[in-house]
């Protein structure tokens, strides 16, 4: 296959014009050269590292089929590589989850995020206080090299054996759904820690006395998922991330439940349920309970809101993310899997590729 | 007078070595040279455009002599420039501010700084909410060219007026004691506002779906007072807008009281009654009620907590200051009034030169 005259945008050369060809899933050639006026951009496949469900499905209850399926659903959003995301459970739950997703066959999924237990049940925002828990390893079920992400907050008990469980495991911490100081996420910062889960939601609001996770994410080099519905965001906080933090430390996840691409109503998140009107999911409690955003409508958010760059816009939809996790990130380059989307120059998607084997 | 030795600092030339001298109040030579390890730091003298009183002094009762005693204090701590600051006040009161302080006669008496009243009940702080009111220019006495800072809240009633009618009196709006928005605040600025009062004190809560006028100072290019004792902001904090804000923008002020310099007990900050427990004072709601701070603890806490450089002490502690209210800023410099603090390396106080006429 090969996309010609195209605007190709990568991550790192950033934007140039060309051709680029593909053949057995892996991109064979990237031939730069002068086009007139490219009607298209290639960039590399999306990345969702945090998503609860989609379409009616929802993580916590899928099917190998459902997750097949799901992948599918979202790969129509640009999402090549989907992390689905756990809420807090047990560890049947969990290991049922685990259980399916092994079973299910589909190269845009990558790993699971389990998103908790190991929370802090003041910040469980739309999560069931009763499953949340301290952490020691015999909460969870064997995670066969099937899990990526484990969000937990810092100042639970347990934390730092919970940080040796994590590199013997090769599994990244992200910090979230926590009411730790800034301390806490500082120490977290020295051992290694480099990532902020939905930034800054659930987190302990910033104070100048006390300056918690938020206060970090600024001062200190995290990488931090943000959620551009324009919902759980103002843009202006937004506009404010793109300057403090940096394109180079945001990552654009969508935190979709399964309410996403249906109509408003009642669902399920993972045991919860949540209250869908006008496309905003909230508890019963009036939390905010995830998104019904599509990953595509989260870029093109992004880029209204901070007139980035299309190669910034590569960095925040999937080069971070993979940064982020310590994985060889997408690219547009020779020899690099060819998960593409295909955008016209108002970013709707005009393709996308997915069909590489993981 | 001879300062032969030391280790100049100007905020705009850096630091070097040399001999400064100074004839009848002003720097006439300014000689660099090799120095072996000058034992002495000579900055600029420092500025403090918001001090409610020191020494059982109080500004809305201060008496001619009283103000010009006050002078004669915080020289002691290298402030040679000193913006006596009022909380808000009828016209009457602030009308016997301004004539005991026109009768005042010291070389470091510089201008008043009305902190209110045309402010935010909502975040009154340590003011009395029936003297906070809005803005029409009948409420205020004439300033005689002796006022030149005005804290206003931007979404109080008649702010536009009143930034007319500080263009037309020289004054500069200093933003503060508000709840309002980031939109406010950035219509401020829109307008020419380049300043917020003791930042972020008295401010709307920093929200991620509301990011206020902390948010703002975060991203529009606003100077910022603020109070270094480590008990209004965190050194976490302090560091935080050392990193975010920058020297070039930040303000150094006191906001002490007539407590500041005596023992703990109960003062008089304008007509309300504060108490003042282990140097910390607060109204008997429990708010902060100004600080028992010296402006060369300031200068050493800031040091410690930024490591800055001396150039960058220069600036938060006299530069910014005068840039913000748009005079011409102290350096050290031939032609320059002398008004020097000379200090060892520790920054402790050796002398202090104050006795330029204004």
């Amino acid at each position: 296959m090969i996309f010609e005259n195209v605007l190709i945008v990568d991550p790192v050369y950033g934007e140039f014009c060309g051709d680029v060809e593909v053949e057995d899933g892996i991109i064979t050639k990237v031939k730069k050269k002068e086009c007139i006026e490219p009607k298209n951009i290639l960039l590399p496949g999306f990345v969702d590292t945090h998503s609860h469900g989609y379409s009616g499905i929802d993580c916590m209850n899928a099917t190998a089929k459902e997750f097949e399926n799901w992948a599918n659903f979202v790969a129509k959003d640009g999402v090549t590589y989907l992390f689905p995301t756990t809420v807090s459970g047990t560890k049947e739950e969990l290991e049922r989850v685990l259980k399916e997703f092994l079973k299910a066959k589909h190269p845009a999924l990558s790993f699971l995020h389990f998103e908790g237990p190991f929370i802090n049940k003041e910040k469980a925002g739309a999560q069931n206080k009763e499953k949340i828990t301290s952490f020691s390893k015999e909460k969870l079920p064997d995670l066969n090299n099937k899990v990526k992400i484990i969000t937990a907050a810092p100042e639970i008990n347990g934390f730092e054996k919970l940080l040796e469980f994590s590199k013997e495991n090769n599994l990244i911490i992200s910090l979230g759904h926590s009411n730790g100081t800034f301390e806490d996420f500082k120490k977290a910062y020295e051992k290694g820690v480099r990532r902020i889960t939905h930034f800054p939601n659930a987190l302990r609001e910033f104070h100048h006395r006390e300056i918690g996770g938020i206060g970090a994410a600024f001062s200190l080099d995290f990488y931090v998922e943000l959620i551009v519905d324009n919902i759980h965001l103002s843009p202006d906080f937004v506009k404010l991330v793109y300057k403090l933090i940096g394109p180079e430390r945001i990552i654009l996840i969508t935190d979709s439940i399964s309410a996403t691409n249906l109509k408003d109503g009642i669902y399920n998140l993972g045991g919860i349920l949540v209250k869908v009107k006008d496309g905003i999911a909230r508890t019963e409690e009036g939390s905010l309970a995830g998104s019904t955003l599509k990953f595509i409508e989260a870029v093109k958010n992004f880029r209204k809101i901070t007139k980035c760059s299309l190669k910034e816009l590569a960095m925040v939809s999937s080069y971070n993310a993979f940064k982020s996790v310590e994985m060889n990130p997408p690219r547009i380059k020779e020899g690099y899997p060819a998960k593409l989307v295909l955008l016209d120059d108002e970013l709707n998607i005009k393709k996308v590729i997915v069909d590489t084997p993981n």
